[in-house]
């Protein structure tokens, strides 16, 4: 049994996500199992590093699944009890069945082989988003489906000082979507990095974990603190608060992007 | 009547090219002259540059249009005979409604008065197109759209050598796609430059002007000397033979951006 880490990248546009929540389909982890179950002639499970919302894309995500065909996968047989089951060149030609097989919309970058006890999910230490506001009414016509279009004028500096109050190991009740989360709410934000250049706003985000929803909703909140409708310190109380409805909008998901996943 | 310039991006995926040609409906143009149109409440008439093909894009495409409505747009009466009928403020007010009603794969980004003898197509100079080359098997998944996948190893230096022989002025009807086309078919291409960076090749083409589909059969026919299947001196023949079976294949149009027209 040898244990795989994927990198991914995907265009979410036009997917329900990365996992199917009930009954919907058309979600990037059920393609890409499809794909690499097709390729190892192998039913696989496939474990991310965490959700993406529909619409969400993602540079970097991180993926794992297990395998017992690496002896037919070496090309090698004396191989088969190797550390590495899948050698250089092979890990060459699976990605390339891999993704001659996939909607261009989604990529396997790399797969390397990881100890048996890492898990995509559980091994993650942090993780990077990024969201884009597109400030101007001209549409970026190459970029415009990464993008959320903002017209209204957006003070940086406010929402800098605003988003000063959310680094730190906090409760983020209040900034999930998932009202009647039981689990632990508590997380541990290690930068909000807001730049601006020509029209467009970024926002990086990096921390130990978010919970669902959460990204888009304090790029939501620090949106409402850019355009005046609530003050930076107004965060503070919004934090304290636990209450979903004290904090702002759910931003959309197509600003939003996963960049990198740490361990 | 004031004489408007506009510069142009889209995303050419979805559309019939920027001209309609007989019944194809679907058009850059026809987008663009129906919500400008609507915004001065006049029919406006707008020529582009030149024609791109069906889902060629355009970063910098130029067009012009003439208005007989510049005074009832002027917010101050008095400068209804003015030089700059639309002044600053306009401006900015016919940019924001034209592109709060176009497609987000279409957007105008400036418009500026220019003299009346002023044409888009007859006034240009020369234009740069870029066309761009995905090697790898592995889908760049933001920008897949716009670039042509072909992961046959391609000679750079071998292609660099085979657009030597292209600079200068040439009878380029070899590289036409119209094969009946009465009218002169002698271009000048001032430049091509060719790039590799990481899996990518950028080629740039510069000229006084392209006939139907050159650039993609210029493409065509440099990519069949990269992959071997021809030699960087027959570029010599297949020009003075003036015979499009002679020359390579046209590249798809995905892969082709309109970059800059200049004056």
């Amino acid at each position: 049994m040898a244990n795989y880490k994927l990198l991914i990248s995907y265009d979410g546009t036009r997917y329900n996500g990365w996992q199917s929540q009930g009954n919907t389909e058309n979600t990037i982890q059920e393609k890409l199992t499809a794909v690499i179950s097709s390729v190892l002639s192998e039913q696989i499970e496939l474990s991310g590093s965490g959700r993406t919302d529909a619409g969400v894309h993602a540079k970097g995500q991180v993926a794992s699944f297990k395998t017992a065909k690496c002896s037919i996968n070496c090309s090698d047989k004396s191989k088969k009890t190797s550390e590495d089951a899948l050698n250089i060149l092979q890990k060459d030609d699976f990605l390339k069945k891999v993704n001659t097989l996939l909607p261009k919309d989604i990529a396997v970058l790399s797969v390397e082989e990881v100890p048996a006890d890492f898990h995509a999910r559980l091994s993650a230490r942090s993780k990077t988003y990024l969201y884009r506001i597109n400030t101007s009414a001209i549409s970026n016509v190459f970029e415009h489906r990464f993008m959320y279009d903002y017209t209204t004028p957006l003070d940086i500096e406010k929402m800098r000082t605003a988003a000063s109050y959310l680094i730190g190991t906090h409760d983020f009740k209040a900034f999930c979507g998932n009202r009647h989360i039981k689990k632990s709410t508590v997380r541990t934000i290690t930068s909000i990095d807001i730049s601006k250049a020509s029209s467009e706003i970024c926002i990086f985000y990096t921390g130990n974990g978010f919970l669902m929803n959460m990204v888009r909703i304090l790029t939501g909140t620090l949106i409402e603190v850019g355009d005046g409708r609530r003050t930076p310190e107004s965060i503070q109380d919004t934090l304290i608060s636990l209450d979903r409805d004290k904090a702002g909008y759910t931003a959309p998901a197509q600003g939003l992007t996963l960049i990198e996943v740490e361990y």
